[in-house]
């Protein structure tokens, strides 16, 4: 029995996954939407397949499965309902829409008791999205963290192996494709966010949509704060982080974290050898123990092979009946940032005169951040010392109230880095 | 609707899991058997539970699922059949009966319409065994490589990190409780040899069984072995490796090849940097690139934690109907060792005087054997150098053809060391 696919776009996702199921006996392509059926495509695409009309792909009486990767809200959104209500399994790469119309889709899918596969959506190849909602489903999962933007991780990697600037790290992740002209969704944090959701939404049974997301890019890091970070032996990661509190009985609400920001990545932490356009996600799991799940986030084949493995789990569904049901996602409250926990590397210029650190600690104790790890380095021929120091994590709200009393200290003559750190 | 399960064996992980099921609201354990009923327990287990008749277990009329973790091909085989006959799914982390009898039981699985779950029969709480069944389903694997035995990884890990004699680090793995009195299955490469048959039989579709795996252990690994990969910016690591040939229409025939041996592994290459009892599995595919499957390979709660994940999609698919099926097991040839290929790290001593050169390299050449890279130290106050080379990737029979014909030359005064090397 062949089974027919009805593809929504024909980008670089699109024209990989038609050669791929070429090769797939049991499923053919019956149709392909498209804007513009006279554009020049690739060698696979059969120009007698394309059309404009997308609706009547979805309606199609042979059409079993629709397979979306137009992405954007509109006219995904609209599409993928028309299909699920038909009854029609939707496998999708598109993580703006589900970062921010999931739940709402979701919802359409269990009622019309077929599924919504989006494993491309989060992570390009890595089977990350199966690993939370089938391997982990009974796992309480305290923490995610993720390298899943490949353009950022490109230009870290570049600024950490060649020293090269933010700026000219840039330029190359864009002459090389890696970056847009307009990088602003990748290297401001927009990109990694939405996958933040999609992952806290699976592993939490949530509901986080892609605006409950803080989230800080990488466009403030400098060379400096690198050479500085890998002389402690650390890497800078832009890391999405989603956690989970008091989930296991402990007082006070359950709530979640989600956020994206650079870190402080330890160098012996599986994150640190993530190198280049990568991607990688770290799970820490309370009977799983830690887990990470590493490979190609992005580019055509890649993003096309996850796709496909939803086809086949679609595919296995139609022929063998049965429909996987969602957990249960309820609408917890989302921890501002505020009240997040970090541990922080900060890096001070003081005074070199006796009673320094004494003024410090103060300002630290009296805002309930307690130090890690300290080390104070005199500044040749000068007045001044470097005073760098690792908190225990704490509140970012008391990290700031204890920046801010660093400023009223007249010993404190400046506060050259602040950067979060991975770990506790 | 709660669903029961029927739990044989109640070792480490059967405990484990016992705690596991109290926090899932639709499963119950309905009996647990055992060898002893009157052996102390943990805390979690209610003796009332307890009995020795392991088919009654499977018999009961209110357990849905069964779950065995005792370990060993019998009674482990009858009791898997007997359930699966019955129309009942069964989750299983039983590597050796997987890796011996896994095609004949899949088949029962196939022809009573249920499910055969085995997640946590390789490498504990990885999900490599659903990256490969469902993910990666419609994926052309070229080869997995992975590190799947926590017991030679800390070895290898101890040895590399402090300097430590074999004998050392096993004793210290034993201390631990990472080692088994008789390390023999470990050290020896049978644990991971099953690993690797039942990866490759999944990913290749192949039905390869423990016996047919070539397998080299850790205890000819010496510390100078390992400072001299070092020093070159290797690794040495037990390698699991599961290859196909040929499969993408090239010339010959189809066939796969699986072993286990220790390997140098560049420093760069993402399973370099997996320590301790750490496991790690590193999938290339056509399409997908390169992805790795990195946590916890053993242990009570990590291996607990993918039979739960596995059982937890058993009774789904009870709740909601349907089964997968298993893609279809032909028997591919294997290749024997002597034509499977590998790049080599060769260590040798030679006479310091001109024309040596040429005289290794005409043995490597006439062996169809070729120089990657090479180099060559002169050792002080003496007459002997050494030479260092490793080769592209050659059929380990013309290796060992060009290992023969060096003894052959006066010019070579020993042969130092031979290594595998992870790569091409």
């Amino acid at each position: 029995m062949t089974l027919g696919i009805g593809l929504l776009g024909c980008g670089t996702v699109g024209g990989a996954l038609v050669d791929l199921v070429a090769d797939q006996a049991e499923l053919t392509i019956r149709q392909v939407a498209v804007r513009s059926t006279t554009k020049a495509r690739s060698a696979g695409i059969d120009s007698s397949l394309l059309t404009t009309d997308a609706a009547a792909v979805v309606a199609r009486d042979d059409v079993d499965i629709v397979v979306e990767v137009i992405g954007g809200i509109e006219p995904a959104r609209s599409l993928i309902t028309a299909a699920l209500k038909a009854g029609k399994p939707v496998v999708t790469a598109n993580k703006e829409l589900i970062a921010n119309c999931g739940a709402e889709l979701l919802d359409v899918a269990e009622e019309a008791g077929v599924d919504l596969h989006f494993e491309a959506a989060v992570a390009g190849a890595i089977p990350i999205v199966r690993a939370l909602r089938a391997s982990l489903r009974g796992e309480k999962i305290r923490r995610i963290s993720g390298i899943v933007n490949g353009t950022t991780n490109f230009i870290l990697t570049k600024m950490t192996e060649e020293g090269a600037d933010y700026s000219v790290a840039l330029a190359e992740a864009q002459r090389l494709g890696y970056a847009e002209r307009d990088p602003t969704a990748d290297v401001e944090g927009f990109d990694a966010g939405a996958k933040a959701a999609i992952m806290a939404s699976i592993a939490f049974s949530a509901n986080v949509v892609a605006g409950d997301v803080y989230h800080e890019g990488i466009s403030g890091v400098t060379a400096s704060d690198i050479e500085f970070a890998q002389r402690l032996g650390y890497q800078i990661k832009l890391l999405a982080i989603a956690e989970q509190f008091n989930a296991d009985g402990i007082e006070g609400p359950h709530s979640v974290g989600v956020r994206v920001h650079p870190a402080m990545v330890p160098n012996s932490h599986p994150l640190a050898s993530v190198r280049d356009s990568f991607n990688a996600v770290f799970v820490e799991g309370m009977a799983s123990g830690e887990l990470m799940f590493y490979g190609r986030g992005a580019g055509g084949e890649p993003t096309a092979s996850a796709v496909l493995g939803d086809v086949l789990d679609a595919a296995a569904a139609l022929q063998q009946g049965g429909h996987r049901p969602t957990k249960e996602g309820s609408r917890l409250p989302i921890m501002p940032i505020d009240d997040l926990p970090s541990a922080f590397c900060v890096n001070l210029q003081v005074t070199d005169e006796p009673g320094v650190l004494a003024q410090v600690a103060g300002a630290l104790g009296t805002n309930g951040v307690s130090i890690r790890a300290m080390e104070q380095h005199d500044i040749e021929d000068s007045e001044t010392a470097r005073l760098i120091f690792i908190t225990h994590a704490a509140p970012e709200r008391q990290l700031r109230q204890t920046l801010a009393a660093f400023g009223e200290l007249p010993v404190v003559q400046g506060i050259d880095s602040v950067l979060r750190v991975l770990g506790e």
